[in-house]
């Protein structure tokens, strides 16, 4: 069984370096079609993109479906064979509005090949790295092993939204309706970076999210801060007080409670962060910082994966124009998001992030909370096999190990396929941090599109055994 | 002498009584001009308005003129008597904008008088109270004199601006070109109020102003919060700490040398304290607060005229608009005033602010400072004999003590006239909390009006003596 499928492997790697040139077509067309769900001038065109889609994956013998929700379609493709072991795919075909246009250095949605002076190939268009060039390299990869073998090493749901851009307000819903055709032994996204050009990543734990705003009020308008000053209380001293002394002078958190639920992860993993060459210097330095600001005790790679955080995102309150105004204002008004890990509970730490707030309001200071919403982290199992199985087809593909880490911002979906359909999420991605996604001349490069669909090649076959 | 004086003041009072009328007809014709001095459209109205008062001025025969600036044109009109002793009297004919204007219940320039429920009569216009209104006091006052003894007691020279609501840019060079034209033995100032309905008061003191602006930077850009957060120094968190730690739990600033040339006033003024009620329920309680947040060993009347201060009137950074934005901001800034008392250099406040916050600064941080001018506080010497002659006059017409006091706001053309002319200045004003300057439907009082012109006939006379 191994041998044969071995066999396959090569037959289909190779279909996959031959048809190359027209799966860069394909890629094109896709990226030709300029779906930007925010704006709904571009309904139209998301439509249009979801529509392509599904014609391209019902053109590999696949059950696919345009399935209409509250706003942009979803795009579904369904194998039926009679393999042992299921995946579900998830990706998204909408992408990001383009603006500024005129910092593109080639229209957006003309897709071209540009070659840069070291001689790497690029494939240069809005949604070439995020999400349609990421996608693609899933489809690619089944279309090459039906292509030469007939069928798929393992049954596939492919799942492809149109609103990830834009809030994901209805894949929630739809994967409540749909569990039961969607449900399989492991998701796969792909819309996660590698470690580097040539090191691929499984991300095995994003953080969850709290996020909240509030408003700190004084008196009831605007007051002379001659007139008042020294005897009124003032919401922006009050603000900054509360948020000051939220952090320690040891980078820990001082509110309690706020850690309840965050555990260590095991020796071994512990073990394998010394294996990443994450440093303040080539982590931070790069946007023009040196210094870690986490819990002293720490490794950075600790600070930014596998620990929660309390961040202020935005802050305002008083004359924010030009020159000076003297004004006591009324209002303070924060935006935070705490990043939260394990089994933190975002019902819990907005909780206790409220009761500390309000526990350091003056007399005359009240308090609203406008928000307060939050997802749980998520993480596959340390002892999933299925992870074993993918990073070694990820390390046969690139030829060095696939770095397995926690990475710290938040897919809200993911927790739901563990919420709603009780799976474990892999995160393989080929993107490079210099992709330039959501920015002008967001680029892929050609052997992250190429080696991508290579790699879920292998990574099917591997799941298969 | 005195008993002459005194039944010349008997007969210019009566004056005043007779005359009402066609005081009140002059001041509608100065409201009827829309001299908005911040509007550029309104330029031609600013000089209409400094020519009527000009020309009003002539016709009490004073030698008046309409004197060209850079911007909009500055009144003066001397006497040229025989008396011993001089004031200059300083107001400005220039008022605020006039927006919203549908908050209006009659237009803003078209004044009448308005009889409110209790029978009080209101004139109602823009510049009624601020500082049309008041500056016609003074006018009156000498129109008066002049028609019922054919001079006046003491020498005037009036001086009135046309840019107080917009910078006052042009009054320093003016004084300074003209300074032996306008030299006297004290400065008037009628831009105040009464302590209440009943109580007419004299300013001692004015707080100084020193307003500065900085910006601390972090990251090169802004970061994304799931990214980078645990790691990177978010500005929002360092500027509030700062802030956060000026004031200490005992309410008095923490920044070493802040408190430089700050001195306490002299034993039988802090006794005079004791007759203001001045309470947290009768001061703070309009605008919706209770609680002084000052130093906790000092008067409500301290913090707010000869205690200083440090106000943050604006905050701002990140991301500031609908909805979560998981950003950390690259950077954030505040705007300060601090009010100064006494002796305290605006310059060396600076410099200890602007030490502090750099002391306060995280490794991966920077700070920028935009601003940093300022004002001494002014005062007027306690013991000056000119003060307690004022003093009884006011009582004589009120038929209450004056109360004398500091006042917490900043009006820098004070501070000049002890720089550039060397004279003390006598705040004395008859608007009222109530007046709504610089707001829809501004109002000043009949009685602050004819009781105002009556005031200065007796300041007038007492000053003679």
């Amino acid at each position: 069984m191994a041998a044969l499928v071995k066999a396959d492997l090569d037959r289909v790697l190779a279909t996959v370096d031959s048809d190359l040139d027209s799966s860069i077509e394909r890629l094109f067309a896709f990226l030709r079609i300029p779906s930007i769900s925010t704006d709904r001038a571009y309904a139209v065109e998301c439509r249009r993109a979801g529509q392509w889609l599904a014609d391209d994956l019902a053109s590999l013998g696949l059950t696919a479906k345009l399935n209409d929700t509250a706003g942009h379609p979803i795009v579904t493709g369904t194998s039926s064979g009679t393999a042992a072991r299921r995946v579900m795919f998830y990706g998204h075909y909408d992408v990001q509005p383009v603006d500024p246009l005129d910092l593109w250095d080639s229209p957006p949605f003309e897709p071209r090949i540009v070659e840069n002076a070291e001689g790497v190939k690029r494939i240069v268009a809005r949604g070439s790295s995020d999400d349609k060039g990421q996608v693609m390299t899933f489809v690619e990869a089944c279309r090459a092993y039906i292509r030469t073998t007939g069928s798929l090493p393992v049954e596939v749901a492919i799942i492809v939204e149109g609103e990830e851009e834009s809030g994901s307000a209805n894949i929630g819903p739809f994967l409540e309706a749909h569990k039961d055709e969607l449900k399989a032994d492991l998701a796969l996204v792909c819309d996660t970076g590698m470690w580097d050009a040539q090191t691929p990543a499984i991300i095995l734990s994003l953080r969850g999210l709290m996020h909240d705003e509030f408003i700190v009020r004084g008196a009831d308008r605007d007051l002379h801060s001659g007139y008042y000053g020294g005897a009124a209380a003032n919401p922006l001293h009050v603000i900054s007080k509360i948020i000051g002394g939220i952090h320690g002078p040891d980078g820990r958190i001082t509110i309690p409670g706020f850690y309840d639920g965050v555990v260590e992860p095991p020796d071994h993993v512990k073990h394998s962060w010394s294996t990443l060459d994450l440093t303040a210097e080539n982590f931070l330095g790069p946007v023009g910082l040196s210094a870690p600001i986490g819990e002293k005790d720490r490794l950075l790679i600790e600070m930014v994966s596998t620990r929660p955080t309390f961040e202020v995102n935005g802050l305002w309150g008083g004359y924010i124009g030009e020159g000076a105004k003297t004004v006591i204002p009324s209002i303070a008004t924060a935006k935070i998001t705490c990043r939260l890990v394990a089994d933190q509970d975002p019902a819990h730490v907005r909780d206790v992030v409220r009761a500390y707030i309000r526990s350091k309001l003056p007399a005359d200071c009240t308090v609203e909370f406008l928000s307060g919403e939050g997802n749980r982290a998520v993480a596959v199992a340390h002892d999933n096999p299925l992870l074993a199985k993918a990073a070694a087809a990820l390390g046969d593909e690139w030829g060095a190990p696939a770095v397995t880490y926690g990475e710290g911002g938040s897919i809200p979906v993911v927790g739901q396929f563990k919420k709603v359909l009780g799976q474990d999420t892999l995160l393989v991605g080929f993107a490079l941090d210099d992709d330039r996604i959501h920015s002008p001349n967001e680029k892929y490069d050609l052997t992250s599109f190429h080696k991508g669909i290579r790699s879920w090649v292998r990574i099917l076959a591997a799941l298969a055994e």
